[in-house]
């Protein structure tokens, strides 16, 4: 019996939710909603759903977290082609999770996060959709409702048919690679408080460089890499790993972002040094 | 047995609470707790906490969507005049389901979207209350308890005196009808996108409209009656059924309201064609 | 047995998670998930992440309002120091509740509203954190995890080395004291209406003037002691006990902090009469 097999027997199944509605939004609470009818004993948890509209970058970033968390069920909806021929999706991961969504990329790179990709599937068994689909509403009439019938046991390959891996659509972002001791990479996602968070795991970074050495940026020139952010005084930029397994360019207590005019989706270039 | 008796014997209930205080709140953790101390074993959904300050009609018609999802006890919180003389209230709907909150308008529309009425009671037995009731909190201190004391299965005439129905405060908004090819409609809400939300059901609308038919507004002419925002180009206007039973106008990736100088309840009259 | 010892035995442990990440951000999903990974039988409810960014007082407020809820387990995250010598500790209140967080001040009210301190712990075992701790995030890695240990009935004194209660960071703010007719307080937090709550307890305020008397603050002369805001016209000012245990200046459908420029730290004098 695999990890996965265990889990799913012995038990509370772990269902995430993660959208572009926003909080407290009536879309979350009905996917949650849609969950319960079919699984009730899941455990359901938001994880987040503050991702700006249609924005597949940030939101796929976002997604990337669960891998810190317990094995489960992911649902991710930003889905700007619901309605259109795009794919509904599921994905299962090395790890034991799956991942359940649009065909836009935006569950590959927490596909990646989870050890990569063991199978996907399309969802075009209607049995396991909730009755009158909305062409607008996948999330909480095809995705919630088969996360629930996963976590209640429903075999993958009940979904719909298998799909080619290869004709997956693409992650949003690359990871990025040093080449000569330079990082082109690229900001996927901003947060309220300004910092920037690069396509850059922060694994591979500590390979490249320790604790302690510089890095520039632009005029940032030699920003500490750092384990927190108090190791530079109060306005100070710095480089660091953030708390869920990417590389953040940071101000102590002020806005990156702001400070060097920088937008979700530029291009940055980090030298050693 | 009803389905309702059925329901709350054999199953977890459902309490979904909804309020103007927005997400995040302690108000809208504190009313989970007062459903927890009373009734634990219930499932709680977070419907809606995003609904304007006091905006009676945005939150009615976010509450009206609890008929897409189970049977369950629907808490409803925007209450201005909470503390004055206007009464709390339970309805029962012939679905099954509760609506409790302020006797104000805001359960009517959910209540037809849940099958019509079928008793209604004054909230004044305070053995179902919480004890030191804040004058300015009866989402917690009234209105949860309650729902938590009927989904542990205590019979609505122990609340309080039955309602003559005909003496609850009316719907904040009627439903539009067709007079002569024309619709006179209200605009009930306007989300974060800008699309706007009539008092028109969408299954009414289409016993008028069939999809691919035209329909204006001053000088939005022939808008597509469509079902998805993908079958007109980017920046085109549009009519559609939301995914909650309403009819929306909007744009293909803009904001109807902005384009349009649109502010909620403004009063729209739409033509076929 | 205490009354504690009976709530871990008997019923649903009541964990609760408090930060100023924001609502819908993955830092409160991923808290939920901590506990989920060590006590999935927890009722988890997210009780307040609308603090601002590092505001200690403002979370200090909002965490004292659990009081008004059941016994539990009240985690508090608004912490500026993270990474650094900061101490984590665990609070044992009288009420039976514990309080887990940064010692920073943050937890002081709550435990006061919780009828005082019975005994403090450094947060230092590393067995009842997760691996992998990131220096920037002990919300979800040590603050959570240790909550659910406790809920699982781990005694608090495993979790690290009993603490001097005289050590402990004081209190973010003071109880305001009355002195000739004379009250110099603090506005402690500023609601999303502009509503100023001031470092003063309603049960004490209560002692010093009765409901119906008045009270003036710099040019508002005379403001109504009352119950609710409906006791004065639209647009005047009123103090009044709030739903949580403190004193309310306000404005019946008005902003009191942008009517008199009022800011978050304001110190304010109010006389009787």
């Amino acid at each position: 019996m695999s990890r996965f097999e265990k889990m799913r027997k012995e038990s509370v199944p772990l269902i995430t939710l993660s959208s572009d509605f926003g909080p407290g939004n009536i879309g979350c609470g009905a996917m949650e909603a849609a969950v319960f009818e079919i699984c009730p004993e899941a455990k359901v948890i938001h994880w987040c759903h503050t991702t700006h509209g249609f924005d597949i970058k940030g939101g796929a970033r976002n997604l990337e977290g669960v891998y810190k968390i317990s094995v489960g069920f992911h649902v991710g909806v930003v889905d700007p082609g619901v309605g259109t021929k795009r794919r509904g999706i599921a994905i299962e991961t090395k790890r034991g999770d799956f991942l359940i969504g649009p065909d836009n990329g935006l569950l590959r790179p927490a596909a990646e996060f989870l050890e990569g990709i063991v199978g996907a599937w399309e969802l075009t068994h209607a049995n396991y959709h909730r009755k009158n689909i909305s062409p607008i509403f996948h999330g909480r009439d095809i995705f919630a409702p088969v996360a629930a019938h996963l976590a209640n046991g429903v075999a993958p390959k009940e979904l719909g048919p298998t799909i080619d891996v290869q004709t997956l659509v693409a992650s949003p972002y690359p990871e990025a690679t040093w080449k000569n001791g330079e990082l082109e990479c690229e900001v996927i996602h901003i947060n309220e408080n300004g910092s920037c968070f690069l396509n850059v795991r922060a694994e591979e970074f500590k390979k490249a460089i320790r604790f302690g050495k510089k890095v520039s940026y632009s005029t940032c020139y030699h920003m500490l890499f750092s384990k927190t952010f108090g190791e530079v005084p109060k306005g100070d930029p710095l480089i660091l790993p953030d708390d869920f397994g990417r590389i953040e360019l940071a101000i102590n207590q002020g806005s990156f972002a702001l400070a060097f005019g920088i937008k979700r989706g530029d291009k940055l270039l980090l030298k050693k040094g």
